[in-house]
């Protein structure tokens, strides 16, 4: 199995609406917990009881589709609310992550870093540190990890910030996208993502579900691709209309049956006939 | 601080109901995410997209009340389905949990252990070797931990047990309960709470909501009293209610508010509004 490290901020983690969107099920997406992988389930990264959809199910679920019968597994360490400074070398978040992806490595080989983060960074000219700082971590990253040429992807801060809500303090959000361009420029295997017609949530400052799943995508696409995304992606037209339609395979339909039994929306009995029916399918 | 490492299967992670009782919201409770603190949140051990309550909030909540001004911190490591060998002394399980205990154990005192598991080696004379296999497990989680003499405490298994749906396997479930007496009263320091009156979900094997409340407080007077409780403890009548009609501080309305905030419950206005409102009051 492949594996991707999250880190970052609450828009890594996610905190788009979860019922905004339709839910991915995908045999072959996998989320670790406790050092193990498990099927993958939103919200994934629940660093906050009010976690919801990040980038990284759509991000995966593009990646399923361009490696059939493969698995990715998703390694969720972002921390919502965590400035750069949070993200030194010797800071617990940057070791739990390392530790965390230690154990994802135990059974899956590291093929990515996502990274997302710079809203705590966007007042008081934190920006002319910025650089310095992410490519101290970046580097720290790939010498723990082992990992020197993987690809890092970085998404932009959202246009929307500066506004309103929690999201008025991030005055200087351009500034650290130019940070984070110079970055994706001057660094190898390091690249961009445009955050160009992203929209958040009420608050101003979280990315709402829908584009969190469009934000995916041009995660995915840099990935793929190796290079800075500058626009929207074609894919992103009509995606989450065609991923809702896709067929579920047995297994994806038994977590399905499975959650609602779990969740009490239906007895025993509906669930044991409805799994036979499901266990008798060609 | 305090803190407590949580670990075993699904009924110590928690799937009871989550809407079946009042949320436990205390300043004073925090949970473990990504190697530091945050304030409590039901689930809290999300080892499953299916997490719902456990027994530790309710231990977690009585700790305070005996504590005030204390804090305690929960660190979740318990894992669904998981076997006793699963949890050897090499396996994930255990080496994640360490090491989350760890992270944890470098801005707080381990103070105890809170074990549940057991359904799964209900069956197949797998209760023949398990006392052997948890002892181990406990002395290097102690050594492992430098706690020699820190409570642990484990808890029986349900009564409803080997009756009906996913729980009608466990039918030796009586044999692992005795062997669990056999390991309190041989082993120091490690103490056992009785199941009696507890009941299940629909699923017939996970503790339902009301019970994981008064199971922790079983847990805590385990705790506290370095005793087997072998019956159900006086505080466990009305205490739902008494808990739910406690005051909450400036912090916790806080809490609660960012919460409805955070999920789209309110608007930005409302939010604004409310908050100033707590904040002048004294």
């Amino acid at each position: 199995m492949k594996s991707v490290l999250l880190i970052g901020q609450s828009n890594m983690a996610g905190r788009g609406f979860i019922e905004d969107v339709p839910p991915i099920y995908n045999e072959h997406i996998n989320m670790l917990r406790n050092g193990r992988w498990q099927m993958m389930a939103e919200p994934l990264n629940v660093d906050r009881h009010v976690a919801g959809v990040g980038p990284a199910a759509s991000f995966a679920q593009a990646w399923t589709e361009e490696h059939p019968g493969e698995s990715i597994g998703l390694i969720p360490c972002a921390e919502g609310g965590s400035s750069i400074d949070e993200w030194s070398s010797d800071g617990i978040l940057t070791r739990h992550a390392i530790s965390e992806a230690r154990f994802a490595m135990e059974t899956s080989e590291l093929v990515g870093i996502l990274w997302h983060q710079g809203e705590s960074d966007s007042y008081g000219g934190r920006y002319e540190t910025y650089k310095e700082k992410v490519c101290t971590l970046f580097n720290h990253l790939r010498e723990e990890l082992n990992a020197p040429d993987i690809p890092i992807i970085m998404g932009e801060l959202g246009e929307y910030l500066g506004e309103s809500g929690f999201g008025k303090s991030a005055v200087e959000y351009k500034q650290v996208n130019e940070v984070l361009a110079d970055v994706a420029h001057s660094e190898e295997h390091t690249y961009l993502v445009t955050s160009k017609g992203m929209t958040a949530n009420p608050d101003g400052i979280h990315m709402d579900a829908i584009s969190q799943r469009q934000f995916g995508l041009r995660y995915y696409e840099a990935f793929l691709n190796r290079t800075n995304v500058v626009d929207k992606v074609d894919q992103e037209d009509g995606w989450i209309e065609r991923t809702t339609n896709r067929a579920r395979t047995k297994n994806e339909e038994i977590f399905v049956l499975s959650t609602k039994f779990a969740n009490g929306e239906i007895h025993f009995e509906e669930f044991s006939i409805k799994m036979d029916n499901i266990l008798e399918r060609k």
